[in-house]
């Protein structure tokens, strides 16, 4: 029998484990649920679009070459500039399969094992993995309320200079931050630009969230106050309108684009799911997305009271300002990785701190994602892993309501 | 402002030229014509398939897991049973965005810099290509007219095994091999999988036209005479449904696939698009493909009319058994590449044969693609070539017909 083993790298990632569907409490990845799915209006905007225009399936990159579909490169112009203050036109724009190629071709182009970036400290697990995976040294930059401490920033930069160490970039999520939830203030942004364009460094702006803001308002991208072409900028179009769409975007001068574009060499994203998105968003974007934040808010809402309800004080945490996740602080004696292995064996899963943090003290913290669960099993889901929890480290030390 | 050129590696690719549509006759690449793009079942099946699982969009991965969702997956094991005798089961099936992820997965699982595979010497230009930006030696084997010369490749294997060096795979195109267009006898096949046992070398069986046979029969996959796990298998619906759907699929035994799946970090390919192929296929792929099938054939015959009228003997070429592209040999005065060049200026794409071939006398041979023009458009297109050729290279020595 052939022995794969004989034909693995040392650094081999470790092998899958076989799918068993998914676990009854659901608070991890970006799922959403499927009441928010806009099935009719969809179906609608498909029927459309391939009738109209399903002929130019027959090329790869249908009449729109390798930057992908024209019509959803305009909506996605169009809606930067009323959302987010950003002047860009289709050229400086690259539809890509999900905001995580997007991070994949970032990170190729610019990226070699033993270089260093700059990222918040607590983060997309994606992100850090990826990161981890390259052999690059991060360099957290710890969160404040209105986003990344720039004091810090600013210091971390005057060191790696004296070290005469370039890094490559600077990661941020600064709308709805992952996992934390909050928003960069508008201060922030622009002395986040003045800061890359003093050490000439670039930032890499992930965006994905951005849509899903509540009730704040959504403040001008960073990418807005670049007149200097040092944003690189990613969203897309899984959290606003379903996940199992894999269509994001990456947004650069070109100059920066040409050198990104010739390492995605997958011959086009999928043009099926352009052209849906395209013709969907053209008449319903708003409608949907502002339905989506108003139930998004209902549940942000019901894991903050199933948090207050069962884990009391013990669980401390900042209401999320939007999107789909919540970060969650737990007293020193919880190791949330092993609440994680725990947890999951009783059909609660959760990301345990480790992951989504450079700082050590992610070992207690958890990040919890609601937009798959309803509210009903939010509220069950939450008492379980309270009672699990207790059994464990002892924490809650009584559990109200039981 | 941001200089870019200080971020790139020493290695970078080339900065991407601003697309600029498709040249007037268009012999590159693997699109297909617009009329057999099956545009009203297609939407009639998407129309069905939206209505029912719609709401599964609401997950990464719909209810299927990470491998690509189940209904195509079925579909696959069984066509592959009756087309290619394979026998496979869903959990043995990657679902994947084209057949070019299928490439990366697969390079990425088992290739390191410096490493030695085992390529047929005339081949398809984006394997050559990833393999050479992996910095992996690629060792060729010549091609006969019923594949690859297996008494060259079992002495290329005794010379490695004599320098103690371990080629990773042995890749082959067996089923209308690109760039050739030839079929691998049934015998070379069994013969293929005798070697890869005894030198314990597993094989990377790329099976993306073999749907597109003319008339001949197409013969069990390799991987269906593989009873221990040597094989690992890909194929795709970019040739047989549209190219612009980005779904193909590797299969391989679980041991083999759970190393391949942890690299596939982009949280699923598109789902729509494997809903609407599932669909579709379920009711239309055999209808499909016999129809696409004597349309190519058309195609085929009329660029070797034309190849016959404008070149007369000067393009040697073995009329292809399938697929959408022919492999054509120029007298030894003729360079392709200084060709493809001129060529292109008067709208005119052809596939220079170094890029498709690792012997030196590539330089001299050319890939067409007939799968895009029309059958006016091929014939006009090959007497314009042969003009431009005459021109530059003094070959045809007269034009026939002019």
């Amino acid at each position: 029998m052939f022995d794969v083993n004989n034909f693995l790298h040392s650094d081999a990632l470790g092998a899958a484990i076989e799918w068993n569907g998914y676990p009854r409490f659901n608070f991890i990845g970006g799922h959403n649920d499927s009441e928010n799915i806009p099935v009719v209006s969809l179906r609608e905007s498909i029927d459309n679009v391939i009738l109209k225009e399903g002929k130019t399936l027959a090329k790869y990159g249908l009449e729109s070459g390798p930057q992908g579909y024209i019509p959803l490169r305009s909506f996605i112009s169009s809606q930067l500039k009323n959302s987010a203050s950003i002047n860009c036109s289709e050229k400086e724009i690259l539809v890509v399969s999900g905001s995580l190629q997007a991070l994949d071709l970032v990170n190729t182009t610019f990226l070699k094992r033993g270089d260093t970036v700059i990222i918040e400290e607590e983060n997309y697990g994606g992100t850090i993995s990826r990161l981890k995976r390259l052999g690059v040294n991060m360099v957290g930059i710890p969160l404040e309320k209105d986003g990344m401490d720039l004091v810090f920033l600013q210091k971390v930069l005057d060191r790696l200079e004296g070290e005469n160490k370039k890094p490559r970039y600077i990661y941020t999520i600064p709308t709805i931050q992952n996992p934390t939830g909050t928003i960069m203030s508008v201060e922030k942004r622009k002395g986040l630009i003045d800061l890359s364009k003093k050490y000439m460094i670039p930032i890499f702006e992930d965006d994905c969230y951005a849509d899903l803001i509540y009730e704040k308002k959504r403040p001008p991208a960073i990418k807005s106050f670049d007149d200097e072409g040092y944003v690189i900028y990613c969203g897309s179009f899984s959290k606003s309108i379903a996940p199992a769409l894999r269509v994001g975007y990456l947004v650069a001068d070109w100059n920066v684009l040409s050198r990104i574009l010739p390492y995605k060499t997958d011959a086009g994203s999928g043009s099926l799911e352009q052209m849906a998105l395209a013709e969907f968003c053209k008449n319903n974007f708003s409608s949907h997305v502002n339905k989506l934040r108003s139930e998004l808010k209902k549940k942000s809402d019901a894991i903050c009271d199933a948090l207050d309800k069962y884990f009391g004080s013990t669980a401390d945490y900042q209401k999320p300002d939007g999107g789909i996740f919540i970060w969650i602080e737990m007293p020193e004696e919880v190791d949330t990785s092993r609440l994680y292995e725990i947890a999951i064996k009783q059909g609660v899963a959760i990301n345990p701190g480790q992951e989504w943090s450079i700082n050590p003290n992610g070992k207690r913290k958890m990040r919890l994602c609601y937009g798959n669960p309803t509210i009903d099993e939010i509220d069950e889901g939450i008492k379980l892993l309270a009672e699990i929890c207790q059994k464990e480290f002892g924490i809650p030390n009584q559990i109200a309501n039981l």
